[in-house]
């Protein structure tokens, strides 16, 4: 990435909502720093949204709050421009309102997106998909030592993806003769799959899928280090998220 | 596994060429422990075919060798009965004599099939998948001091699958600014891809794809250490094949 | 390693007790595989100990039972010959007696180890020497699904070591915020260190031991596949067994 | 860590030189949060070293550039204060005047390390031991692709340190039965040593030493994130070095 990266004439104009958070600011200098995306416009509490329109925004990234991200998605969709979101809070009832102002719009797209990690959701792609082939799976994630829930949301929805995968392929139990445990050693049961979580000083953020068949094991793992690595994820739905009219739940289908 | 398993009444009748083999004792033993398979021929040289048509044979597992394999699989078919091979030495005319064997027996199914490692597939695959999204990756392969040849073969593979992918998704050489390198350091170049060869006893057969994009990681492993890994593959192609007439080459049709 | 190693004219003279158990099997392979060890004498139950003095054994590998492991000690020590200890079953009481026995015989040693696998007491002594520089630390082990205690008694004595290491240097409990743990999660408390026990088809035998500290993690890994992992350790007892007169317990003090 | 640590009546009392460099505004922040130790002085370019025996300082130190480094030593040492070094470019020559200054000054302590990792230096003890007891071993090091040197400093300290004990021990190379190679598969030799050199995005600093004997193999492994990482490293050296007269070249002895 450089400051003063060229553009290409037809780069794709980009508004950036919440533009001063955490996320915003990350998402500001990823676009500006991307040849065919251009930063049109950077908005945050107390400025107009008319500021993504006046200055042409095609797609606007949403990084804002559950309060507001509502009508942020109404006005984008009526001026016709497509949205990005990584705002969290989304129920189905929400997804339901967003799906009927689509349907007036049928050119407008939005992609809502609870990880645009693409690692990670890899990461939850290939353990689904190798779920039904393995007798035997674990998941150990690793943190710093702050985190306060143990296991982590990612490992708890990876096993549950797994779980469901293996219930659907009429897996039994994962092989285990254990009688002799001290509580705990053999790690918390989500859906059907162990999960063990470490935590230690020096970690940030990783992922072990542990599959097992007779002789052979097959392991999954995410390690994330920076906020940065959302980054590529929320690209790769801007740059996408025009060609897919109508609401996009999820990076797994603009990764395939 | 169980040396007394209880058999299905509509367990699949399995013969096994070369059952006499390395890989075809094991392919027995597979299919003995198994409820949904019966293990009703087992042949080797100097048997004759009829076994298997005389016991019934519903599907044959051929590990035979390259000068015996055509003739075994023109007979198979012409009989009716499905066949996974194990056995190498495919070139395409070979698989075009097939399928002029197979086009006349439209009942019928071949899987053919370099590995039935199922974990080594789906490293492959998953390779392969997630290329596109990582500007960089490298291979780490690592095995017993035995073996002749660096990289292996798997890697290579993979090394170009992913080559492929990168090349067709518009990808960029990996970033790499090394400038000062002790000659082999940055390792074997296959098809763009770095490909590290590591040998140590006390190894087996182990296999590490790294991709890296800003802030993250995503590391898929396969460890193999017994040519019991094998099994699974083949009892996944047998408990297939009927259901796929004509010709399948490789095992990553059968894992979707 | 070849079967018809040349020896040398002034290879240790060795015999074996236990020959024909699993592991006196590998102790056999190993010594005549070996041009500085030459194996005299191979002797099971029914055999008589004077095979070994008759055959002029200078050292003597006991893979036995505890049973009869007290009286082949006090004869082979009487007879003035070193033992190597394999067998299990050795109380402080059982101790003091072998330390009797040698102290009227100052010329000969004797080596009872509880595990002869120099990877693994490596690993302990290396973790318990890093204990007391990281805050933090987790031990993962990893075993096939047959195993039926958990954690490992590896894992559990690693544990201690740690344990004791890091109240000696006077170090809190290791950080940690969980508030919002599913039972198990977090691992098993031995003496303050979480231990996690991974059981999964495929596995052997590994362990990890995790520690952290700002910014940094050190990790030690220990991986075993296979029997013949403990004939190194064997050997280099019975190399050294007759320079270190009286009693040592466990490989550590022959490994520096 | 808090912003206010309350401090102990006999923390030892620190100065700083080179207090607004890089990893002096880290030693600064590690002092002050440390209930031991006290932060009595911030000295950089422009400020005179009297600020710290004004301060009472007893011990100083010295993350500044090798043009004035030896004159702060010279300077500390005169005044009785004892010295914890970082910063490079000592040879042979600059330790023999350090040693100097200090035979005239017997209660005072210098500690020069290049490296305050205790990991790393822990990983590299560690390496060195384990090496006579395994006949293979291979380095594996990976990061971040800005890296103009492959393979690292580090990883080419531990080769050496490798293959010295090797040497010292007896070993023949290690078995490879290679003889079809691309060429760099097997990485570059360093003193007999195979090491391979990762480079990724999304990797920082990371090595891992593998071992290998029959049917087991070790891995010392280590993963540094952050320049946080040497503070542990800086403070042991704090605590220790008045109690060490005279010269102590790397952390090592204080791991002890």
């Amino acid at each position: 990435m450089t400051d003063e990266q060229e553009k290409s004439p037809d780069a794709i104009r980009v508004g950036v909502l919440g533009a001063r958070g955490r996320m915003g600011i990350e998402v500001c200098k990823a676009v500006d720093a991307t040849g065919d995306l251009e930063l049109v416009a950077m908005i945050d509490q107390g400025d107009g949204l008319f500021a993504a329109s006046d200055a042409g925004a095609e797609v606007v990234v949403d990084f804002t709050t559950p309060d507001v991200v509502m009508d942020n998605l109404h006005w984008c969709i009526d001026q016709g421009i497509s949205v990005v979101v990584g705002t969290s809070g989304f129920t189905e009832q929400r997804l339901e309102r967003v799906r009927g102002w689509l349907s007036r719009m049928p050119g407008v797209g939005v992609v809502i997106a609870p990880n645009f990690g693409i690692g990670a959701v890899l990461m939850m792609q290939f353990a689904e998909k190798a779920a039904r082939h393995f007798e035997s799976v674990e998941i150990i994630e690793q943190h710093h030592p702050r985190k306060l829930d143990a296991p982590s949301g990612t490992a708890t929805h990876t096993a549950r993806l797994i779980g469901q995968a293996r219930a659907a392929a009429g897996l039994a139990a994962a092989p285990d003769a254990t009688t002799d445990e001290v509580p705990g050693a053999r790690g918390a049961d989500v859906d059907g799959v162990r999960v063990h979580a470490v935590r230690a000083l020096g970690l940030v953020a990783h992922q072990e899928v542990l599959f097992g068949t007779a002789g052979e094991t097959l392991t999954i793992r995410h390690d994330s280090y920076d906020r940065a690595s959302f980054m590529p994820g929320v690209l790769l739905a801007v740059r996408a998220v025009r060609n897919r009219p109508g609401l996009t739940i999820g990076l797994d289908a603009l990764l395939d």
